[in-house]
């Protein structure tokens, strides 16, 4: 079905009210899922709910707590998230940057004891929408084989750049893995097999059934026990199509955030009282380097070379970002899409809350 | 044939001093190539020096001109190569970044009007032996077919990380493409196939004849011939499997070397007066954060337990830099492999130079 999305926010706004995060609070997150939705990643859209309240209803997401700065220099931030959402303090720190970033030209932040931070383009997009280069990076729960290993040890780990450019910045935004898991769950929500070869069982053999590598992965990502398997790295599943790249891709990720935040790494993250993931921003003013109107100019003139390309019939070439900025126009008008048990779960958390639940359009 | 590191360095840096290089330029020159045959990355070792004496004969490289620097700040350095050689003005901005960012905490340099600038692992460890975070980033000539795209238009895009560690830095060290152009030269140059989906010719199909594809890629980066085709991004020929992601990483490297240093975008560079090259190189003190003495220790922990993960049979997980480490130290005894090819050309440029070729082994 389809809900509007101005809907999908106030009954967002709603459940996190009752949560117990701040008004403030609940409107940034409540944002942030809209604005997945509505950019046709569902996977970090409102569908993530139903876990955000098992993790509440844990205490592994604290909603009244405050972000603390525990060292602040004028080119850099250290965040304690303090166990709320990593959207909280993702948002704080990037506004910090953008500020330092006009002052200094260059300025990042690494954030601890944080949770689920939704997309990662969201904080890279804050800092172009400025003028500014932006990139965010988290670690997550330990979901991706390193390559010629049998078991998961990496996070999915994304990856968001943003360049200013016009009439949007450029923004290319996922997993550092072949896709992240939220794709393997949105397919097993629906029935679909997996179209790639996107992960493997306990003997890296290449599995397609999305329920089953979904199963496996709440599994490795939530429990002790280890069925083995897992997503694969960016280049698949063999070594001599440098599958090995893929792999060090996702490790400067666990360097720069589990490792620089002194937090867990991602292979540690399934381990009770040790469930927090760690982020890493940064801010860059090309100004630096030039006129911030040829900078935008010149992208876009690329970008257009490209998509005019000569390619294979009936295929796009998509720049990073267009195929979510048309999703994003059309869904504004036709709503955006919610599976059937995510519309299920929808309901449960409305009736819980005492909250009425958008309407199907 | 195999011949002694030291005699390598001491015929590049005699051949270094007949192209008018400075002694200390010369110098830096045969380290970078040196470095890069000892650790067994022979695809940027003196294989490479053919190619570099044409360029000097043809002044696309003018080995007597200084490095400029165009704009300074306490964090960031825009620097003019002036038409020499990449190492030359990519080690003296790492030089500068080292003391930048030990007072400052981050610092920046774009580069422009460059050449090839060998490993850009160099230079990322050169910032991780003074206990930084070093990134370096080149664009080159043009060889990358875009996700569902018939023609190249991306650089092979070469992106290095380091992370302070013990006993070695942590180095991930490659092209963003799925493998360079210089690995497809060895192979060549070795009479072997290629033995992954790495190149498609001009329809997509996938190519595993190395010297095809190492005649496509000449033409389709040093000409305006272009017979369509080229290297893969990584994550292969589909989409179904996240090539646009390897595409991604890819406009990443674009943005922030050609776009940035207002030099040409890879696609360019294989036009005539726009040969000209731009790097990207930054360097962040983890001290920021926190104890560099922890860092390393935690970071090395992690690299040991991915390395005793279970794992195929008779395969083994490398972390990214363990090969070339291995490498380096059996290379040091046993001398530095240099193909029959290679070899030849070696001949011809010390008869040239009247400079004495070192001896096989």
């Amino acid at each position: 079905m389809r809900i509007k999305a101005s809907e999908e926010k106030r009954f967002l706004q709603a459940v996190f009210d009752k949560d117990g995060f701040s008004r403030e609070d609940g409107d940034l997150l409540a944002d942030t899922l809209v604005d997945a939705d509505l950019r046709g990643i569902s996977s970090h859209g409102i569908q993530r709910l139903a876990w955000y309240t098992r993790m509440i209803k844990s205490h592994i997401i604290e909603p009244g707590n405050k972000v603390k700065v525990l060292k602040e220099t004028p080119t850099s931030l250290l965040v304690d998230a303090n166990k709320n959402m990593g959207q909280i303090a993702s948002s704080f720190a990037m506004h910090s940057l953008i500020e330092k970033t006009k002052k200094i030209g260059i300025s990042l932040a690494v954030i601890r004891n944080s949770n689920h931070f939704g997309t990662a383009g969201y904080y890279a997009r804050m800092a172009a929408k400025q003028g500014l280069i932006g990139i965010a990076l988290t670690n997550t729960r330990p979901l991706v084989v390193p390559t010629n290993a049998y078991d998961a040890f990496l996070g999915s780990n994304a990856f968001a750049f943003s360049f200013p450019a016009e009439p949007h910045p450029f923004v290319f935004d996922g997993a550092t893995s072949i896709v992240s898991s939220g794709k393997i769950q949105v397919l097993a929500k629906n029935h679909q097999p997996i179209p790639g070869d996107w992960a493997v069982d306990s003997k890296r053999h290449v599995v397609h059934d999305a329920k089953k590598v979904e199963d496996d992965l709440s599994k490795i990502a939530f429990t002790e026990h280890q069925p083995g398997g897992g997503v694969l790295t960016l280049g698949g599943n063999l070594e001599s199509n440098s599958n090995y790249k893929g792999f060090g891709n996702s490790l400067v990720v666990e360097l720069l955030t589990g490792i620089l935040a002194q937090g867990p790494i991602s292979a540690d993250t399934n381990q009770p009282g040790k469930h927090d993931f760690s982020q890493f921003l940064l801010a860059i003013n090309p100004d630096l380097f030039g006129d911030l109107e040829t900078f935008k100019k010149n992208a876009e003139n690329m970008f257009d070379r490209i998509r005019g390309l000569d390619h294979i019939p009936g295929s796009t070439i998509f720049i990073p970002g267009d195929r979510e900025y048309k999703n994003y126009d059309q869904n504004l008008k036709a709503g955006v899409v919610i599976d059937d048990q995510t519309a299920a779960e929808l309901q449960k958390i409305g009736n819980e809350n005492q909250v009425p639940v958008p309407e199907a359009l």
